[in-house]
């Protein structure tokens, strides 16, 4: 598993912690100080810019987990790769994003471009 | 026509363009000064070094353009899309790349990350 993959796959377990505390400590520990995080419904700043909308994801689809849906693609410094939001795992997901991982040369994540390749049915 | 859309065309007008000083005038008009430009075959910064990773391209794929692959997926200052190198225009690609443009409050481009989804036959 290469850097990036693990990098991946701690950021969705941030997605993916059900305890605050906890979150912010893992934001703390993967991101740095001040990186952005922009997706179509969110932009953001820093640790506790992310950790909102993190909490407001969870509390908007609760009982749901963010998985990875196919697999990570990264070179260089980056990474890119396609996110469900699943009942359980391996299901259908309901949503599918993409997202694009950017690390510094310690391996915290600088910033995360984020689209939306599936959104929930209304 | 977004301006994010626009953004793309003049980006890819770049690596179509055939005079080297029309290139450099307006890679600066279009990138910030220490922008990155990051492939998988190059990790380069600024407009001199992006400057050079095209002018490669455009000696290795002589007489092929970059269009447009489908549309562009954008919000905020970010955009995502597909190239194509081809042979003529609307052929089929010999190669398919995946870029996001990150841009600045002015629209400058301050970042490219790029990936690749087709790559050309030995």
């Amino acid at each position: 598993m290469s850097d990036l993959t693990t990098t991946v796959s701690r950021y969705l377990d941030i997605w993916n912690e059900a305890d605050a505390d906890k979150r912010a400590a893992a934001i703390a520990e993967l991101f740095t100080a001040d990186a952005p995080y922009i997706d179509p419904l969110a932009a953001v700043e820093g640790h506790e810019g992310f950790g909102a909308v993190v909490a407001g994801a969870r509390d908007q689809f609760k009982g749901l987990a963010f998985e990875l849906h196919g697999t990570v693609d990264a070179h260089h410094d980056q990474a890119r790769f396609q996110w469900g939001l699943v009942t359980e795992p391996g299901a259908e997901p309901i949503a599918i994003g993409f997202d694009v991982l950017v690390t510094d040369a310690e391996g915290k994540i600088k910033a995360v471009y984020g689209f939306l390749d599936k959104v929930p049915a209304a």
